[in-house]
């Protein structure tokens, strides 16, 4: 006798890398990072329902895996992320993730999704998200330091949602500015590689540091920095890991997804427990100041947070059925009768 | 142009709920029970070189969502598990679970698999595990009040590892124990239908309570218990859900998996925080008495750890390769070039 057949409710749709690359094209890669982004600011709006809570961060000598769940009240939905910075010597990449959404009434996974390629995607589209509201209204140039894996993101995020059409990039190695420049190459973007920072957020109207140093690093410092721009500080998001010299953060107006997350792993970590930090919901949500002047230096200290990946997890959902890019895993026992999970065993003995 | 095929470390072997019934039938569901309980216990021999965290719960007005990470150091596990007392109603599972391995080094998971046959596999094997340890040396009768879902596992792993002969079932509703009478029909015990908890526990060894109603109970009073066994109570698992009155803690020496955790969620959660304990990985490393003499109440205050679930996907790692009982997932983005994530996705467009 061959076993039965699992029922419907056995299956969770899984999006795998393969199915989320072909979603992205499918959609669009600008299209999908305005989508995104406008899942986000809607998740933001409704920050207070959210169940929040710190992701939960085993850390090792070599990187951190982490678990980033929340909730809304009807979908609960968390990420797995690793961050291990040696193992791009090795040929990994140093962020690797999936993620799982499930109903909260009954605890079952509804969507199981590769979150690698769909975090690059969030944390851009978050990133934008937050420059709509803080940056100069007319910014036009933005400037990267770090070509890591986020950088064309960044790049594409920031030209479809907030209008930037030059980019100035910098890395130590040049070797992953030229990636850079050759992945965006015809892609509406005019372009300059630099051979130093200070070149780089020349004339820059936002600055976005995203490197991958696990350590305290100075990528900015405080007289580069001029009057009125926008920084983009995503690359300093763990323990120990930080990318601009706290005078900077002295001189910015700090603004930050959840402060008990942030003040941990973000570029305040340098700072007194007390430092003024503006949330970003509130600002999204209109009860608190976003950009007040035009010299003002807006900072966004971006860790990325649990509710980016469900607002992301959110959007994939609602692409699953019209697309079909999805496989069923058998994930989930369903014997006919909910207490007989053992006669389920027993009838499957071939 | 066709997506390049994913390499080999974009792969997570994963293991279904079908594979995974394969692969218990394949061992042996009595020798699976021995392996997995022998490697809780390897487990808890080196207890104290595990990163321990009490689970992250989300809970909500039918249930609860959890994870439950640890690591050894070299390996990070965690499962998903959600508990809805109300989904039987539904037709659905009360618990299903899925969980996850990782090398700590990379960050890279090599293990998805499902856990809902997993889990009841080994909170069985670490209740035998237990009692083998604490349960009077010739026992061979044991209750089972409350027969869902984890009955005949419990029977089976008491039978494989304790030596139990004699069963004693009861639940408040008789089609559950017709129901787990039928489905140990003619696999080496004896089996009893009890009308009454008190007619089941008569002459009982070892009592296992494992029921599923989300409150406070009291399936077992203090008049019902006498002298010399051991209660086996693994049904009281999350805040304000108990099976036992409290006065059987106060004659009993509670054994329990990690205090920070079972203080909350577990029997004991209605005696006061300093109420006298003992862990058991002490009890198996031989650091702290188990049973002392004959007349003791030994009473195993069950939650289930996650510990458990890292010792029950280290077994089922070990078997994957010689039992082929898995399929591969495209489930970690690999760019050939780790920093050249946004390359991949454009080679993949069709």
């Amino acid at each position: 006798m061959s076993a039965p057949a699992p029922s419907d409710l056995a299956f969770v749709p899984f999006v795998s890398v393969e199915n989320m690359m072909k979603l992205v094209h499918r959609i669009g890669i600008e299209d999908m990072l305005r989508g995104l982004a406008s899942a986000i600011e809607e998740d933001f709006r409704r920050w207070e329902l959210f169940d929040k809570t710190p992701r939960i961060a085993s850390h090792s000598r070599d990187g951190v895996i982490e678990l980033m769940p929340t909730s809304d009240g009807q979908v609960y939905g968390f990420k797995y992320v690793n961050g291990h910075p040696g193992n791009m010597k090795e040929g990994l990449q140093t962020v690797t993730a999936f993620g799982l959404l499930a109903t909260v009434d009954t605890g079952y996974p509804v969507l199981l999704s590769e979150m690698t390629v769909l975090t690059a995607l969030r944390t851009a589209a978050t990133s934008a998200m937050v420059a709509r509201h803080l940056a100069p209204r007319d910014a036009r140039t933005m400037a990267i330091i770090g070509n890591g894996a986020q950088s064309e993101f960044q790049a594409l995020a920031m030209k479809a949602i907030c209008g930037i059409t030059h980019l100035r990039l910098f890395d130590i190695d040049p070797r992953a500015t030229e990636k850079t420049m050759r992945n965006l190459d015809g892609l509406g973007l005019s372009l300059s590689a630099c051979s130093t920072p200070e070149e780089a957020i020349e004339s820059a109207d936002i600055i976005t540091t995203c490197t991958a140093d696990k350590q305290y690093a100075n990528i900015l410092t405080d007289n580069m920095v001029g009057a009125g721009v926008h920084i983009n500080a995503i690359g300093g998001d763990c323990p120990g890991k930080t990318e601009l010299h706290r005078d900077i953060l002295s001189r910015s107006t700090v603004f930050i997804e959840y402060p008990p997350q942030t003040r941990i792993e973000g570029e305040i970590q340098q700072m007194p427990a007390d430092f003024p930090v503006t949330e970003l919901w509130q600002v999204i949500t209109g009860t608190a100041p976003g950009r007040t002047s035009d010299s003002q230096i807006t900072l966004f200290d971006g860790v990325g947070f649990a509710i980016e990946d469900f607002s992301a997890l959110r959007f994939v959902r609602d692409h699953l059925q019209s697309t079909g890019l999805f496989q069923n895993l058998d994930m989930v026992a369903d014997p006919d009768d909910p207490r007989d999970l053992f006669g389920m065993l027993q009838r499957a003995r071939i």
